[in-house]
């Protein structure tokens, strides 16, 4: 637990007065006033992140994080749960849509097995932090114990550590895990006080009887285990996913050192939730790259004060949409940084206005 | 008339049958059917547009129309007419939003004077295609006549062959004139039948007053001029604008390359408007980059049977929502090729639901 605390205790507050500064500059811009709405946006984010008014082109990785859920066994997913290795063995090998996204957005991906059901020995290029070979089935008990998903959250902090140690200054956590919307939809329905009816979505597809036992399978979930909100580890524990505990634990690292994190969808804002429960203050350092799919994760981005950047119907997760939104970071970055102000291009400014 | 007649028979039905071989293409790839949204939407739709089955990555570029609006006596902008010129010094130098952002999109940037109220003589960079300086007032008569309309596409459509010609194989246009969100309602007004408080917007930022005294100048704009909207070019002659019109021509001319086209916002999806109503078939290779703040822009959509990609709350024009849609565009491609297949990867494929 002392090293959780320590994560926590490491974010900084934010000083919000950057962002006013940071749009003087913006205006100055030979643009109309905001006329550049969400980049400007974006870059006064970055600044209030940041700590102070220098901007650079990031430094971006994506890390898949890769775990199996013992709910599978209850029929929630179209998918086999054999999928979440094979998948692992496809981001490995540069075929799945994060890689295909990430080359094309500038970044390099990672992928780390915190909790794969598959023996993958020394694989080359997979980081090894397996807590154990998947959740249990949390209809039955706990998904994990509060030392797993304490492990796990740790696994995922030591991995953006050294990423940052790296010179990596924006990450983008990604996820891989059968049966992963379920626990993202309990933890949703826990921490925002919704009914899994209003927070449960198809997954990779599921139609519409899938659909109807999912929400099922999460009301008995959520009765037997009826975790309690004030208490976000033991939420995780209960309910949640290695994978996620991974994640909620690379978002807290990276808060810690002013490095922002670009969220994906209903996973990756799931465990980004659960490290704002632990530290709201690490909200501040979330961008919300794409508006999920799934309909909990409306939920989830109110909870969080965020409107997603993109909404392009995606529901692939593995962090794609974080890797398309991160061409709007970079783009932001540049307006900040290259464009000519009305001065230096002896553009005629705003005029006073009636 | 031969020449427009030419560009508008040039253009290629498109072979709809091909959205459902790219789709089959696509649900071989590892990850559940359409979870890739509207980056498969994207992808169908340039196989259509090139009419094939092959994509590559696009050679991308931008080409700012400037032009001046003679209804500016009148009022309707925050701005000086002087500042059309202004900026296409600031294009021409790099510093404007859309020279930064179609440098981090990888496109190139051409700016042309098809009506600009200044003599730039010689100036190095600058496309000299001026029809006139700048449109009449058509608050007193029409902006152009039919001729000058006339003029002012085939120099759009010319600048669009020159660049095809290089080997350019996406083209984006992109709009500079102090006024021309004047024009753009106009135009929208008469083509979808809408009242001038439906579609007129603020501009680069004007207050309720502003807005209000710029609707009542559209709305006499309207009686006086009274354009028929089954005649587009005397439409366009009337109330429309030297940039519009050359966008419309630019337009033409990649569809009837099979060249697709990515539209900005009100002003180029004004001069898109244009082209499909000259000749249908051509909204086929057009897709919508941005959803413009201004409240025109969602009639265009709609009589285009077009859903913006973007929504970033950007009023700039310049072409900027259509260079940060580009990636998206890339990212479709790349998705497209680079993806690995369920047999490739050895992935268990999707299995049938009840």
């Amino acid at each position: 637990m002392q090293r959780l605390h320590q994560l926590l205790a490491a974010i900084p507050a934010p000083d919000l007065s950057l962002a006013q500064a940071a749009q003087e500059r913006l205006d100055n811009l030979t643009k109309p006033r905001g006329a550049l709405g969400r980049l400007e946006e974006l870059a006064r984010e970055l600044c209030v992140m940041k700590g102070g008014l220098e901007l650079t082109q990031p430094k971006a990785a994506v890390t898949v994080f890769a775990a199996d859920h013992g709910v599978t066994s209850a029929g929630v997913s179209l998918y086999p749960r054999e999928v979440t290795a094979q998948m692992v063995f496809n981001f490995l090998n540069g075929g799945a849509g994060i890689n295909v996204l990430a080359r094309q957005a500038g970044a390099a991906v990672k992928v780390v097995d915190v909790g794969v059901d598959f023996d993958f020995a020394d694989l080359p290029g997979l980081v090894q932090a397996k807590v154990m070979p998947g959740t249990a089935n949390m209809l039955e008990g706990p998904a994990m114990t509060r030392e797993q998903a304490l492990e796990a959250i740790l696994a995922g902090a030591t991995v953006a550590m050294g990423l940052m140690d790296q010179g990596m200054d924006l990450l983008i956590p990604g996820d891989m895990g059968i049966g992963n919307t379920t626990a993202s939809a309990a933890l949703t329905a826990v921490f925002c006080g919704l009914a899994p009816a209003l927070v449960t979505g198809r997954g990779t597809g599921l139609d519409d009887a899938g659909l109807a036992a999912k929400v099922a399978v999460l009301e008995k979930i959520l009765t037997r285990r009826h975790p309690d909100p004030a208490d976000p580890l033991g939420v995780l524990a209960a309910v949640g996913g290695l994978e996620i505990a991974a994640i909620c634990g690379y978002c807290l690292a990276a808060a810690g050192r002013r490095v922002p994190v670009i969220l994906d969808g209903f996973i990756s804002t799931s465990g980004a939730l659960v490290a704002a429960r632990l530290a709201p203050t690490a909200a501040h350092y979330f961008i919300v790259g794409h508006s999920s799919q799934e309909q909990g994760h409306r939920a989830q981005c109110q909870a969080l004060g965020k409107r997603p950047l993109l909404d392009l119907d995606l529901r692939l997760g593995e962090g794609t949409g974080a890797a398309l939104a991160l061409h709007l970071v970079r783009s932001a970055v540049a307006i900040y940084n290259e464009m000519a102000t009305f001065a230096s291009a002896g553009v005629t400014g705003e005029p006073e206005q009636r």
